[in-house]
C-alpha cells in the first residue's frame, strides 16, 4: 500500500497516475486543505477538488482548477448583484461547494463528505484530506499577512513572501485514514507528488506527529521534484522560494523536505544535480517528470513505482 | 401615495402595472415573505424575487418564477453529487440567493439587502418586505404540518388543508417602510393585489397591527379578486378554500379580507357577484382583470387607479 501526499494541479496529475494504475484499496491519496477557505458563506477546498476532478477525468485542463466544460451565468449574475467576483464559481463547480458547505454544517467530518463527493464522481481511490479539522495558510508578506487565495487569486502571488504560516495545524489532527495507513504494516512507500513544498506539502507535514512520524518509516519515501531547471510548471513554487532566500531548485525541495525523504525523483535535464542529492544522502532518480496528458502520468507513476521497489529490495538488505 | 400589497406571480403582474404608470416616489409595493425559507443553507425569498424580476423585465414567464433565459447546469450538478433538487435553483437565480444570504449573514436587514438586490437589478420602485423578521407559513394538512415551500413546492399542493399557521408573524414588526407608509398623511389608497388571500395577503395582514390599521384608513382600500368564476388563474387558491369549506369567489376573498376592504375589483364575468358585494357594504367594480401581458397590467392598473380616485371623490363627499 502506497500514501501519495498531494495539492494542486501537479499533485493531482501525479496522484490520478497512480491511480491508473494501483488497485483502489492500495493507495490512499492525502491532499492538502491549508488552501480551504470559507467564501460567500461556501466551504470551499481547492486540492481536494483538483485531485478529485482530475481523477473523475472532469478537470478543466485549460484553467488548473474547476470544471471541463464549465459555464458562469451564476458568476455573471452575481456581478450583476454586486457580489465578489474575484474567485471565479463555475456553475456546475458551485454544486460541489453548496454539497459540502452544506452537509459540513450537518456536523459531517471534511473526510466523509470528501469520500461521498468522491463516489458520486465515480472516483473509486481513496481521497482523504490532510485533516478534519480546519488549517489556514496564512502568507505573511512586505505588504502584511495575507489569507491564502487572497494571496494566490486576489493578489496573484505578486507580495513578495517573509514566511508561511499553516493556522490552525498545530492543534489540527491527521485524519483517521492517514493515520491509519501510516500505522499499517502494510505500508509500502510514500510519495510526495510534485506539488508546491511551501504550500501544498508543507501544511501536511505541519501536522503534530505527521514529519517525525514519516521519517521513521524503513520504506521508501520518494519525493517528485516541482521544480525544473529551477522553475515550477506552474505556480508560485520557485518565485516564493527565491523571496526565501533558497535557490529553486530539486536539491532546495530536498532540502525543505529534510528527512522526511530519503530518495528524489528529478527531470532528466537535473541531472547535474544527482551529486547534491547524493551529499544529502538521497537517493536520487533522473526521469521525465513533466506531465502533458494522462499517457505522461501514467508513465511518471509507474517510474516512481518501479524506484520505489528497487529501493525497497535495496533498504531490506541493507 | 399607493401602498400595493403582493405576493406571487399575479400580486407581480399587477404591481408591474402599477409601476409602469406611477413614478417611483409614490407606490411602496409591500411583499409577502411568509414563502421564504432556508434551503441548501441558502435564504430564498421567493415573493421578493417574483416581484423583483417582474419589475426588472426579467422575469420568467413561463415557470412563474426565477429569471428568463435560465440555465440549469448547477442544479444538474447538484443531482449529481446527491443534492436536493426538488426546489429548483437556476444558475443566475442562484446569484441572488447567495448574495441574498451573504448580506443578511453580514447583519443586513431584508429591507436593505433587497433595496440593494432592486437597485442592482434597475427596479426604480420601492419593492419592501412585509418584515425585517423571520414570519414562515405553516400550512396544517390532514398529512400533518408542512413548511410552506414543502407544502407548495414538493408536495405540489396536494395534501389537504386544514388550517394555516404564520409561525413568528405575532412577533415580527412590519418594516420601517412599511408604517411609514400607512402613517403617511400621502397615502391615497391601498391595493391588494391579485394575489393568493390565504398565503400571499394573509401573512401581512398577521403582523401585529396591520389589519387594524388598514381597517381605520379613511381612504379606498381595493382588493383585486384572484378568483374568477371561481378558479385562480394559478395556484392552490380556490383548491384551499374549497378544503376550508368556503366557496370559492371574489365574494368569499372580500368576506377573508373583511373590513381591511372597502372595495373589490373582479372579473367582468364575475358581475353577477356584485350584488352579494354590495350586500357586503363593499363597492364592487367588474374591470378585466386576466393579465397575459405588459399591456394588461398597465389597462389592470390604470383601471384600479382610476377607481381609487372615484372612491377617494365618494369618501370625500360622505
Amino acid at each position: 500500500m502506497i500514501i501519495a501526499l498531494a495539492g494542486g494541479v501537479g499533485g493531482a496529475k501525479l496522484a490520478n497516475g497512480l491511480a491508473a494504475i494501483m488497485p483502489p484499496d492500495k493507495l490512499l491519496i492525502v491532499v492538502n486543505t491549508g488552501d480551504d477557505f470559507e467564501h460567500l458563506g461556501l466551504a470551499i477546498s481547492p486540492d481536494l477538488d483538483t485531485v478529485m476532478y482530475t481523477l473523475a477525468g472532469r478537470a478543466n485542463p485549460e484553467l488548473g482548477w474547476g470544471l471541463a466544460g464549465e459555464t458562469w451565468n451564476f458568476m455573471a449574475a452575481l456581478e450583476l448583484v454586486g457580489g465578489e467576483t474575484w474567485f471565479r464559481l463555475g456553475d456546475r463547480d458551485l454544486a460541489t461547494h453548496l454539497e459540502r458547505t452544506n452537509r459540513l454544517g450537518h456536523g459531517e467530518a471534511l473526510s466523509d463528505v470528501t469520500a461521498h463527493l468522491c463516489r458520486r464522481f465515480g472516483v473509486a481511490h481513496h481521497v482523504a484530506p490532510m485533516s478534519d479539522d480546519p488549517v489556514r495558510t496564512l502568507v505573511h508578506t512586505r505588504d502584511g499577512v495575507l489569507a491564502f487565495q487572497d494571496y494566490f487569486v486576489r493578489r496573484r502571488c505578486e507580495p513578495m513572501v517573509t514566511s508561511i504560516e499553516f493556522s490552525g495545524a498545530a492543534t489540527a489532527k491527521p485524519t483517521k485514514a492517514f493515520t491509519e495507513a501510516l500505522d499499517s504494516p502494510e505500508l509500502e512507500a510514500i510519495v510526495i507528488c510534485p506539488s508546491n513544498p511551501l504550500l501544498s506539502i508543507g501544511p501536511i507535514l505541519a501536522l503534530p506527529g505527521v514529519r517525525a512520524r514519516l521519517a521513521s518509516l524503513p520504506i521508501p519515501r520518494i519525493a517528485v521534484s516541482p521544480i525544473i531547471q529551477g522553475k515550477a510548471i506552474r505556480g508560485p513554487a520557485a518565485k516564493m522560494m527565491r523571496e526565501l532566500g533558497k535557490e529553486p531548485s530539486a536539491v532546495t525541495v530536498a532540502e525543505m523536505y529534510g528527512d522526511v525523504v530519503n530518495a528524489m525523483v528529478i527531470e532528466e535535464s537535473d541531472h547535474a544535480q544527482m551529486r547534491n542529492l547524493t551529499n544529502l544522502g538521497l537517493a536520487g532518480l533522473p526521469a521525465h517528470t513533466v506531465m502533458k496528458n494522462p499517457a505522461d502520468q501514467h508513465q511518471l507513476a509507474g517510474t516512481v513505482l518501479q524506484f520505489a521497489q528497487t529501493l525497497r529490495v535495496a533498504l531490506d538488505t541493507v
